[in-house]
């Protein structure tokens, strides 16, 4: 019987022509799978059409778009997960939600190949791979655009010598990955990192320097999930959905940084995630009036680690799996009102509320109504002071100058 | 032979006030120390005058801004230090810098006991009281406003009564602390967490909303120092300086947050500080593109540490000399400019390059001229991945269908 | 109505002399509660009695030996506690347990003080208020050693003034904290910490220097919990009563360091727990044998803090039950078994066996069968290096040594 | 002109057939280095003579135990470093040292190549090969046992063939590497992980369970560093070798565990380490009495990353040099006496004294000369327990029974 691989399709040029040349170089039979993880652009009726024209024996097209925003945005919000605290995470959370789309079309179609169009320098064939061993170790992988070397010009010329219909003539400059949380761009003059951006690399954000009437929003949580916006219920699909609309319009959510790769060089990169940004700076002030100091500190820790994890193509590991169980614990009480005004590129809090708050006026106020008892605090300075000073006298003792 | 008490003094109430009333209640001698660490405002001449005026035996002022700058604010630069990743330290930093000359001037005069105007329910009484006892474990200290439970009410009627050369009648609304690194406001109407700020809260930075020109500057670092600006050397101070000028007319580095302060309250600030922010934002670029990856991941948790530390009053404490021999190493090669666009209150990253970029080109590149050996990718994936896959495989095995 | 002062009650010298001094002190009625959690010692109604006899309205003695074991010595197993890597944290899993029934104590009978033994020196009298202050901040606390500056010498006379039905002639040189999970001991002579410690200062260690045979003991494990010893079924309570015997009759588990107290102070301490080391060091390879890599490694760094936190009286804070979520993760596939020998005060293991063994003997022989393609390891080890690679490459071609 | 490999040469049989092996398979002239780590066994000459004797153009063997005790024990030492709380690194840290030494005969010999003698399932490849990559990035490095699938019955056979002058005769059943630190066991009767060792897998140690006379042992520690046994002054080299000998006669440090390595395996693996974990049990303890308590807390976390880098082959990499830096600002003041029992397998400390102590008796003692104010100790209390108590009101008002 013929064998089946099931290829994680965009419908791009290099994943149209990528079957059939699998079909060719593999012998098998080709399964396209598209999920629609909300990156937008075409209807995805094309793109299954489009695949099957170039040969695919089956094409399927996944609406992911609520699943992606529920299992796989949600908690990268309740993780603040910002890799090197600038980043967060666009790319790396939609892999591993194709991946668990793949197993299940590879069960369905007796497929036992699975094929990415990832190269062999980047983050994402880890996030496929590693994902694709834990969940489903039996199935082979290949990678045309690694394993087989496999590039643009290659595939341009393939394409018109089979008359594929895919359109070749019109190729953007940039190499773009997008879906609700965000959008990431590559393009070449920006490999030269002194090279600033420019504004047509941007797409889900206008302008921040455009002057324009700034947008205040109240974001209401539910232990660290976004519930409503304005006094509306939402769903999380809806509420990225609503904040990129708006936190976009006014310029929010632009990124430009040196990343350092799982693969171990520097690229440089340039995001936009105008509603990723606008939900975490809002989840971010609610989770400091809500959790306690010491929970707060050592959760930043956490946070940071999971983004690392995430970004490093391990979200189906046991240590992703017990930090999503801190998490989740620490969410239980991050519950309120968060005021953001998005204007000119920022989303700045100007407001929050919450029945779950620790900030307590009748502790922190200096006016009438003080309860903060101060006769308490000299003898928590002295014995908070005392391995200090004691080290500090030892030091003087032995005549080491305190080098202070 | 009389005591003598040497007091932190600010110039303004309620230290002019401590002078007599500190006189009158220990029968110590008093000696003004007023420290300039940037904050402006008025002549020092004048605040020393007045000290004298309120009756203290001696009165010093010490330009301190040039310390304050190299041994304190570049240090934090370095740790890139954000309190919850926001504030960055203004008062923590001047305080140990404070009790230096405070530990100095008692040591000049006989004085066997320091006055701070400090509260019981801040973090600035910690800060200078384990900083006096690492310095100077002979010295007692008081402090009037906790520890004889003195309060702003009483001590105008105090100085009404003595008929003290201080203008008790203009008072502001807010309660400010401000030097070099940046400036903190307190006020009764933010106490409500709910509240926004209001725009006359702000001094060191113009509204970012209102319609202006970008500003570009180039800031050079020679290991993790900021050396030039636009191409024109600067020491420290003058960084600070400038940056708080050019940041601050683009209304760069406006925070509004609920902070979990040492003493255990949570409590709503508002700070400015625009160069100290511009200058993060550039150092964090730079060290992207020159500390590796393993090092910039666990360096961001010594950073957190750091800063801490340094909020919770134990810059004079073993673990942050460490902690700062572990940082002194990490900027050996974080050389390099930057180029940030200040405007619209955001200070963006457009360009970097250095000598000691680990940033390759050649490596990076998807153009002609690659490097980088995709072969080498398949044999990391499958062993990066090997553990989270014998762990699902284990999992599924014991029928613990694996919660992804 | 008459106040009602519930009492941590020992039975010792003390707390018995505390139970009239109180009542004198504070007019109020006092209630002794004694909480069994293994000390083993005196009868309990003996106990119960002389609390009545020496002036209490009420006395109660509370069996929470099981409680201890499940709710207090498990969690801490699971976590390989060990404060400072060494110290098992004897005491301070007792006192949030006590602090539960002096709460519940006091609500049934309208308790509004709480009173314990604590000196102002000491750990525990942080742990007993702040759990106090975290389950039942309405009810006040008195501490008579620290806060009446009561002395052993004091209490001494008034029982003999009083003839309290307390025999003060046998005291013992040693002060000693016991319980199910271990006993800590003080003494004066330990103080001079050059001083070894004598034989005599232990009871649940037999010398282990003294020739015997050695004990070969299998524990199993289901999810990080012991279930079975030898094969026979355990409760919690069992499997450490057991291994207290069995361990202790061969010496195992004796400790003596210099430890860093939350008052900011070193103190020395000497420690027998033999249950308790015996459990956790098989707990420990349990775990290598069971736990991923990446998690076991993110682990060890949870397992220090939930040591400190708990060391440190913070078992009823929000960070503590946020570890406690991680580790109950950590724990779904710690099962399985440990043979230990227990000989000349150590405890050894010597296999272990696993249904959920991550180790995979076909991946790690050399011999036939291998089943661990080693032509994968080339890309993997160029990969890993490349950073250190690209760094070193760096900091040569800037003439700096590299210092290695 | 003819390339030249230089080839890590250990005098075996696996590295001796590699001579004419590699000679055969690359054309190029080996040089064959071997370096004395401590490693005992075979005169060093008669190595050097196998290796010409079986082909080698040159041959090498460097004294470099000095080196071996003073770079690479003493940095393990001060790091505390025991990989999983239990193995002190023995091979990890000769590999590069042993890198070292092969770069610089390449340079000196005009190696193009290195080779070694590892497989692709072990952590030694790792070692070897980033370590050269970030000294020497432009030599090529060759693996036999993993590149050419070259194993050890294949060697057999070809020694026979070829007639070199290697006894194949008589095998022994273990796999061994040693070195002044240490020594590492694997076999395969042990790789079933429920079989425990037999007695003579051991070498460095005496069996535990013999009876005989304790040792009792005074190390002196200069700035973590030993300095003097029992009074006499040592070298680096010559404490190892003092310990090994004297704690090893005793039965000390035999380790049998379970461990991760870093190619994704888990490996059973048996230690000892007589020396390195008499001295780290010592170190330990003189860190307890000089090393002040928040400093102690954040350097496990530090020590547990290093001792994970250099198993992890990352000796040459910027983040070790950090951890380095930030250790030895620790060590300054880790100056003083231990005094160890050597007996039955354990190695116990009995007393510690230190110019350097932090340990006050008098701030310590329950005695008469107590300088402890107890009544600091309310407020601290009360203000250390803040957040708790907020966060459990917070809790029980939101009607969330408090889970404790």
């Amino acid at each position: 019987m013929t064998e089946r691989v099931v290829l994680a399709y965009s419908g791009g040029l290099d994943t149209s022509v990528a079957i059939p040349y699998l079909a060719e170089r593999t012998g098998a039979e080709v399964i396209a799978v598209a999920v629609d993880v909300g990156q937008g652009g075409e209807d995805l009726a094309a793109v299954r059409r489009r695949a099957l024209d170039c040969g695919a024996v089956e094409a399927e097209v996944v609406d992911a778009r609520d699943e992606f925003a529920a299992d796989f945005c949600l908690p990268a919000l309740r993780a603040n997960a910002l890799y090197m605290d600038r980043y967060p995470l666009v790319s790396a959370l939609s892999r591993p939600l194709i991946v668990r789309h793949l197993v299940a079309a590879a069960r369905r179609h007796g497929g036992t190949i699975v094929a990415h169009g990832c190269t062999g320098k980047g983050n994402d064939q880890v996030r496929f791979e590693v994902g694709l061993g834990a969940l489903a170790p039996d199935l082979r992988v290949v990678a045309p655009a690694r394993d087989f070397a496999w590039t643009r010009d290659k595939a341009i010329t393939y394409a018109e010598e089979r008359g594929l219909p895919i359109d070749v003539t019109h190729r953007s400059p940039y190499s773009v990955d997008q879906n609700l949380w965000g959008r990431a761009v590559e393009t070449g003059s920006l490999e030269d990192i002194w090279n600033g951006p420019v504004e047509d690399v941007y797409a889900y954000t206008a302008d921040p320097a455009e002057p324009r009437d700034p947008d205040e929003v109240v974001i209401t949580f539910d232990a660290g999930i976004p519930v409503a916006i304005d006094g509306e219920t939402v769903t999380a699909h809806q509420a990225v959905v609503e904040l990129n609309r708006r936190a976009g319009a006014q310029g929010v959510g632009r990124l430009d940084m040196v990343e350092d790769r799982l693969v171990g060089i520097k690229s440089r990169e340039i995001y936009e995630a105008p509603g990723a940004i606008a939900l975490i700076t809002a989840h971010q002030e609610l989770e400091n009036v809500t959790v306690e100091r010491d929970l707060a500190r050592f959760k930043r820790g956490v946070d940071q680690r999971w983004g690392e994890l995430v970004y490093d193509g391990l979200w189906f590991s046991p240590l992703k799996r017990s930090l999503d169980a801190f998490i989740d614990e620490t969410q239980k009480y991050v519950t309120g009102e968060v005021r953001l005004t998005l204007h000119g590129g920022r989303a700045v809090v100007t407001g929050r509320r919450s029945e779950a708050s620790l900030y307590d006026f009748a502790m922190a106020t200096y006016d009438t109504g003080d309860t903060f008892d101060q006769s308490l605090a000299k003898g928590f300075v002295q014995l908070w002071g005392l391995p200090s000073r004691m080290a500090a006298a030892r030091d003087a003792r032995l005549g080491g100058s305190p080098r202070f």
